[in-house]
């Protein structure tokens, strides 16, 4: 029987989304968690301006912690942070609209580092419109701004845009586009979860799929366990396939109720889009450190060394890979 | 029988929209033109620091030529303009980009004295879709915008806005919205004019109709006369009824051709939009200095001289305090 210690140790381990808060007791518990890489947040509703800002902080928190973490801009860079035993760090968006209305500004973060960004968060943009309005489909500026993302090779990322413009970013992108944390709504239904035929259809043109815990969209809630966890991940694996799946636990680890606050009204202040009541992280995974506990819970569940191994890394430096093109 | 001259003269006259250059050459024309007041756009793809630029240099424009123009923020200080035999400037945007993300700013411009705003131009932004790409509607904040343009008294405008999130605005308004200056697709098909249903639409709903002279968008295009712009008011009065019915020109004087580059290419750079081609106002009224021939002609048409005078200015002036509450 394999050793779910070792297999997690020798693995490469990718988070395809966090949004935790950048501090040195998050780097230190990915470790504790034997992280290889992780694709952090790095602007939700900022304009251009703010989230350089965010980028220059976080350039100045990896230096600070250059003993737990380095930057991630190439796939090469994952193979480094594991062969040197740290955590390496991708930077994020969850919402175009920090390019605004400038083309030019999508080859300007992908010099900082931006190597994954969600074409809107939750609500419309000038590209297209989230998960949580009615969808008008991606915007022709919105086409403009896939080609461009493709042509620099910055991944886009549908996990809160609305099924409409979803469908058409796969369409139109030229690059695999993934849904970097999303949980089935065959399994709870929920404006946030995917439908059987949504994520057939991303995986069908060779997108991607990563699979977050966030409790409130799990079928128990913040009564969840790392069952209903892996439980998920198997459901989107049996519709699209053991290489289209990965792992991105969108752990909010370190953030208070102002965070939260912002995260849940428009553009940070204006109207309350969703309310997640009390949100706990599913009993086995609650924390990053726990990370080793998820490939262990998926051996149990039956998926070979193999498997879970891709699951827990391996697929999202293929697919990385092929949007990034190093 | 009605002298024209004197009715011109006695009258308010107001354009409903100009983007013309701002300069001192226009103001003399406006004069000569017996302008009352003008909404005059100072925005259409700039950023809010851009317009605010903008109104700074506007406001610089208007001291220095103060024995030509003053500011508009009232219908009083139209009445004040025509005393002092000045012509007022208003303030209006095209475009509702410059709010950005902020509600604030809606207020913020006000202050500033903005009193007309378009939700969009020609493609999607925050709050809606225009009328050169798919139409989703008017998006969730985009609801917030007009309500807080009701509060403060910006009337909305909806000439270069689609046809589903212009209906919608319509219906969301709380106070008269208008198309500012467009013309029927009843006479012309084109993406920019406006079905008998929609001018029927908006009247309906105690909205208001100005009625531009823009060559491409008329019937006869580059070969227009001030006869094809009267036939376009009277088609629109047999729709929406003579108080509903007033000017707007879209005078584009002293403009090269760079600044047509600008205008039809998304965020005044990105893909090409449209191509107007040669540019030529309608013989009879090819410049400001020329609105005279316009009062004339409608009462050749048969308008009475009272119905050519709502026209011509007084039912702008009307709607307008409707919206601005003073």
């Amino acid at each position: 029987m394999t050793d779910a210690k070792q297999l997690h140790d020798e693995s490469i381990i990718i988070d395809g989304l966090i949004i935790a808060k950048w501090e040195r007791e998050l780097f230190e518990d990915m470790r504790k968690g034997g992280l290889t890489a992780a694709n952090c947040t790095v602007s939700v509703w900022e304009d251009f301006q703010k989230t350089v800002d965010n980028i220059s902080a976080m350039n100045k928190l990896i230096e600070d912690n250059s003993d737990l973490v380095m930057k991630v801009k190439t796939t090469a860079d994952i193979l480094k942070a594991k062969e040197l035993g740290k955590t390496g760090l991708m930077m994020g968006f969850q919402n175009a609209h920090a390019f605004e209305d400038q083309i030019g500004y999508v080859q300007v973060f992908k010099d900082l580092g931006v190597g994954v960004v969600q074409m809107c968060y939750n609500t419309q943009n000038l590209v297209g419109t989230g998960c949580y309005e009615r969808d008008g489909g991606l915007s022709g500026f919105g086409h403009e701004i896939v080609a461009e993302m493709n042509r620099v090779g910055i991944m886009c990322d549908l996990s809160h845009v609305g099924s409409k413009t979803s469908e058409e970013v796969i369409l139109a992108s030229k690059k695999p586009v993934c849904y970097s944390h999303c949980l089935p709504s065959g399994l709870k239904d929920h404006p946030r979860n995917k439908s059987d035929a949504e994520l057939k259809f991303i995986a069908d043109h060779g997108g991607f799929i990563g699979v977050t815990m966030f409790a409130p969209f799990l079928k128990n809630g913040i009564n969840s366990s790392i069952q209903d966890y892996v439980e998920a991940i198997r459901y989107i694996v049996n519709i699209a396939g053991i290489d289209s799946v990965g792992i991105g636990t969108d752990f909010t680890q370190g953030h208070g109720k102002d965070f939260f606050e912002w995260l849940t009204h428009d553009k940070g202040y204006a109207r309350r889009l969703t309310n997640f009541g009390k949100i706990v992280n599913p009993e086995g995974i609650r924390t990053v450190g726990e990370f080793p506990n998820l490939t262990e819970a998926l051996l149990k569940d039956g998926f070979t060394a193999e498997e879970t191994a891709k699951i827990m890394g391996g697929n999202w430096v293929r697919v990385l890979k092929d949007v990034w093109g190093a």
